[in-house]
């Protein structure tokens, strides 16, 4: 146990995965629950309809993680799928990506500061925060859209 | 260094509470960007106005950082003020409350299991997890509230 608050350990890489796959659930979730034209079309306030949103976090996810595990920094190239089924099996890819390139991350890697995508700068721990937050973020106004929609959106609470 | 990522520290107590305090910082912002009557009573789809949502940040970040130090797991009992100044000080109060409390929150008080309120259980860290993204989550559904209104909200990116 550290006598000293500043350097205890508080969460270690497994704990941190499973929260962001759990977060990620609940995003699944999300895209579920739209409707399949109002996922591609509906939005509030001239915002970005959530199948937009949803890309912007699979263009973010997989990349980070391989950036924080290697040092390299590979954008992705991907286009917007035309059906709600395809997107959500380029969820599922990511999902099998990220569990598949977590556990080669190297432990140091999470404290190193590097350059995400050559633009971004901090440590690899606040990196990935950035991508689960902005995930977070971003879901939150599709919650918005389902409700000026009229649907129940999925419990946030419920990451299962 | 950990030979095994299982265990590694990657966040401590006081990356997490930087990090926290970053996204309360926005939240204020978010606040200060509201219009003073629109703050109290605009919102879309049937949701909460933008002052409930943060009146509910305030009821679990003070009462959740002291029930991780403490053990004991009291409600903040806070009415809802009338204007945006007396918000703004009840955010600074907490500020304050949070930063006094969370240097005295043992170190092994983050991985134990507890019930927070006496209905929630679950790691400390995990409890305080959920109050942050909670907080990003709502805050997002206040960007949208913002652009329906046609006010360009604060950068989701700083954290100053």
């Amino acid at each position: 146990m550290a006598a000293n608050n500043r350097n205890t350990p508080i969460l270690t890489p497994e704990t941190l995965l499973n929260h962001w796959q759990g977060h990620r659930r609940l995003t699944r979730r999300m895209i579920e629950a739209f409707p399949e034209d109002k996922l591609f079309s509906f939005s509030v306030g001239s915002m970005r309809p959530f199948s937009e949103l949803a890309m912007e976090f699979l263009k973010m996810a997989e990349p980070i993680t391989r950036g924080v595990a290697t040092g390299e920094w590979v954008s992705k190239d991907l286009t917007t799928p035309g059906t709600k089924v395809e997107l959500l099996a380029l969820w599922d890819q990511a999902t099998t990506a990220i569990n598949t390139i977590w556990p080669t991350i190297p432990p140091h890697r999470f404290r190193e500061v590097d350059k995400a995508f050559g633009q971004w700068e901090g440590e690899g721990i606040a990196t990935i925060l950035y991508a689960i937050d902005n995930e977070i973020h971003h879901r939150g106004q599709g919650y918005v859209y389902l409700r000026a929609l009229g649907i129940e959106p999925p419990a946030f609470y419920d990451r299962s």
